[in-house]
């Protein structure tokens, strides 16, 4: 049977694969989960308390949600602004740079809709990237133009970017996306990368994905204040410890962010959801005092990876690790990253295999011990 | 300053207004909220005690939620076999046949997505009708076709709909979205409309909105199972309480579950929607138990309009009426209609003034008495 009705490109879609459920692999219970880049923590119990309060004292559950986002946004906009370094002090934001999404996702494919359906518009990534600006460009019937990166720093060919924005096209580039850190490979833009994205005419939408802010401590957003073209987004998914919740932002100039506010389901965000993140805002200090002790631990399983296995890994700023183990010349990478993946699983260590290459989060002290034995009994 | 990434397009969009909320105002913290259709009872002491449970015990809020959704799914498919009328006895369903989404909104945008974005088609409605699906078809960039309704009954046009669809264009008809019953005119599909729907052609998708399916116990849902162009669309904000959660749920044939599964975002519903529309499903007799007490209520709240004010109220199916007030030859029904909406606002009873007449959600029997005397008033 074949419907026809369905747009034939559909059809030859590919959806994300989702994080392995415990319910669908009965094994899988008793694994440390570090395949997706999670806070190995859960929110404090005396979090919890006060959300289950509101669950059951503050909320009607009959009733919709909040579709302003007013207080939210509020908090965030405070945040940010406190988030801004050195060099941009005295930047300010307001709820108006605001809008939040149903994780980051529904905010990428808010900015695809407003810049790129219809033939308007392509999109360019560097590869190995997220993967979801891809998949879900292509669910909306724009094309990706892919450029790679460079197989030892992965940063950016921007030789090749700029071939590529500058090749004339049916569907010019209208926006570039880029992780600040890269995921799965963990580098930060450079300073030549963020010059790059600068340069780029005011016609092409630079998107910064901010994920890993907390952990990288490098952020861009102050040039949303002078850029049009300018937008950063973030999550409370990693550092937040709420990616149970699903609550993404981007951060962009005002008439942008109407834009994104226009196209985006009027609903989007669950009472709780709204206040699950209202309430990790007012806690933020606390929440993120974990980041020191994730930077710490990175470091040491670095360390100790580097001189115990032979797996190569590169420099993080982000809250994870990428690496590629050493093949002897003419076997296949992928088999034997297969094979540190299976055995690693086997073994009670979930991590991702991505981008030609292993992504390992850091956890618990405890779970990073085992992923070191684990490797090590490879 | 005007931005020259976004689609042009894009600038001329309305966004839905979203519901008024108490915070914006605060005279409306003492209002009776009869304008979105909403169940007037909150979930049961009993299960939101269950619920918070969860969140402080079951749930860890660092971890993303199941992405692949099938408990739930397996429980809406029990319920949707539960729910075919007696004609078509003996039609099951299972997880296989159910996509849910982040409110019905989200899985209007996956149909549209899947059947019409890129100038591959156009969508058909009928007005007045909900507003989402012309909202959400702009949004992408596609053509909105409308035809009228009968003044008397609201029954569909059903010539100009042949006609709309039989005439060449560039982007053909390849949706037809229908509420049965109709929001905001609340009266079910007809015989003759389910008949021209049957009618429609396999490239046609019929998209069934059955929002408010548990107050009129009128479903088309079995004929999914042999119309692969039939999708049934329901809720959980209505009947089951559940508005504050956000989740709705397609009932289709697999090729275009499917299809849906893979143009959706992976992790689209928290873990607390999930386990919240769960929950409301294994206590659905409890749940559903004041229907009959709403569709009482909503006989004899007509009874009284009809009897004691000018207001002319048409039949409902749902848990909603909708009315025009007699309005002297001349003069214009709009101003008459503000006149009504902000008097009843006034004295404390918010309804939805749309499509060219008054939609009033039936509250509990406190507040339907108040809707009666504020408008005696008036």
């Amino acid at each position: 049977m074949s419907l026809p009705f369905l747009r034939s490109a559909v059809v030859g879609l590919t959806a994300y694969t989702p994080h392995l459920e415990p319910a669908d692999d009965p094994s899988s219970a008793s694994l440390d989960i570090l395949d997706t880049n999670e806070c190995p923590y859960d929110l404090p119990e005396a979090l919890k308390e006060k959300l289950a309060w509101q669950l059951h004292h503050g909320i009607a559950a009959n009733r919709y949600p909040d579709g302003g986002h007013g207080a939210l946004k509020s908090a965030i906009a405070q945040y940010v602004t406190e988030s801004v370094t050195e060099s941009a002090e005295g930047a300010t934001f307001d709820a108006d740079h605001i809008s939040v999404g149903n994780g980051s996702d529904e905010l990428i494919r808010s900015l695809l809709i407003v810049t790129c359906v219809g033939g308007e518009g392509s999109v360019l990534v560097a590869n190995p990237t997220f993967s979801m600006y891809g998949i879900l460009a292509r669910t909306l019937g724009v094309p990706v133009v892919t450029v790679g990166r460079s197989e030892e720093t992965f940063e950016v060919d921007l030789a090749a970017a700029q071939q590529a924005i500058a090749q004339p096209q049916a569907a010019p580039v209208r926006v570039v996306f880029m992780v600040h850190p890269n995921s799965p490979t963990a580098n930060a833009l450079t300073a030549a990368e963020v010059l790059w994205l600068k340069s780029l005419p005011p016609e092409i939408l630079v998107v910064v994905d901010e994920a890993y802010f907390e952990f990288s401590q490098q952020t861009t957003v102050a040039e949303v204040l002078t850029r049009p073209n300018w937008v950063v987004m973030r999550t409370f998914s990693k550092a937040f410890r709420l990616a149970a919740y699903r609550v993404g932002y981007t951060v962009a100039n005002l008439e942008l962010t109407q834009a994104l506010e226009k196209v985006r389901l009027p609903y989007n965000l669950p009472s709780l959801t709204q206040a699950a993140a209202q309430l990790a805002l007012a806690h933020r200090a606390e929440l993120l005092a974990v980041v020191p002790e994730i930077q710490q631990q990175r470091r040491e399983l670095a360390g100790a990876i580097a001189q115990h296995t032979p797996l190569h890994l590169w420099p993080s700023d982000a809250n994870f690790l990428y690496g590629r183990p050493l093949v002897p010349s003419g076997q296949p990478l992928n088999t034997e990253l297969e094979r540190w993946f299976n055995g690693l699983r086997r073994q009670g260590t979930l991590v991702r295999h991505t981008g030609g290459g292993l992504r390992i989060t850091i956890g618990t002290p405890a779970e990073n011990q085992r992923t070191l034995t684990h490797m090590q009994q490879l």
